[in-house]
């Protein structure tokens, strides 16, 4: 293999607030290269800390949610997920969006089971999954018009099929699965 | 389990850019929920489309990449992928990406594996990825003072030890490896 020089992290020199949106607060960093070049204006999404959460019941059925994804255009099947509120921590945003989304809790202990970015260029935000045992239908959902959510359980199996093809998915929902089949795995 | 109402898609009633920096360029939408509420102000980051590149030598090795992520500040395995320009085939964008940043190349046609979204709520761009076997180092690297590479030859086994533990990594990353696992069981 051909020998490679390190890889190097740039320097930033100056960063300001290029696009104030709340839901879409944009950033330009003057940053340094490695090699010395300076660029005068490289965006990015100061977008929020998100929470998944990977949540089964005491029959081995996974929470799953599908929802609409304006972006895309496209309806997607997810794991439960969303926003960490400032000051909040990430395992409590978990349970939060868990009840919110799906009506679903659990009494034990959540298991933290990897941390991902997604579009690691240009988004800084961080995702935190945890997996929920003993998850039973027991909260109140929340009706959020933004956020129409179709809740299905299923299987390990099932969920295997759902990300056995080609379809069309969100990344982050693959990861998502991802860690959660490394946990159960080592779990045995 | 409880029956919920199907999902349904949102609609678009008006469309403009609100932030019109080329890198970044963000639109805000018009749109008008299920519930019949209208948002004035929904955000979405045009984002390009991205090809992703799983590539494979003769000997059974895998072409990664080492990258510096700024929004994130941390240095991150991925496969090698990149913007699809406008009017270039998904394809022949793999196959630019692959030389550019690993000299690496093949004469054999590419088979595609997956199609995937990042960030779906708020990314409209698409990522395609695409199986290169027979992969060899006889292309030209192109230097990119943006995208210091370390490329790296890993084997089935040590890409599934990167991706089976908590470590933060890439979800773009762990699902062009899911796409490749599922391309090769299918394969066998």
């Amino acid at each position: 293999m051909k020998e490679d020089p390190k890889v190097r992290p740039w320097k930033t020199l100056e960063s300001e607030t290029a696009f104030p949106e709340p839901w879409m607060r944009i950033r330009k960093d003057k940053v340094q290269l490695p090699s010395g070049r300076v660029v005068d204006d490289y965006f990015v999404w100061d977008n929020p800390p998100i929470a998944h959460v990977a949540a089964m019941t005491p029959e081995g059925k996974i929470v799953m949610a599908r929802q609409y994804r304006h972006a895309v255009g496209e309806i997607l099947l997810v794991f439960p997920a969303g926003g960490i509120d400032p000051g909040e921590e990430p395992e409590a945003a978990a349970r939060r969006e868990l009840e919110e989304e799906t009506g679903y809790t659990t009494d034990q202990p959540l298991v933290h089971i990897g941390s991902f970015a997604t579009y690691e260029t240009k988004l800084s935000g961080r995702h935190d999954v945890f997996f929920a045992p003993g998850a039973r239908q027991k909260g109140k959902r929340v009706k959020d018009d933004q956020e129409e959510t179709e809740v299905l359980l299923l299987s390990l199996e099932e969920l295997a099929a759902e990300f056995a093809g080609t379809k069309f998915c969100s990344s982050s929902a693959v990861t998502d699965y991802h860690l959660l089949r490394n946990h159960l795995a080592q779990s045995v």
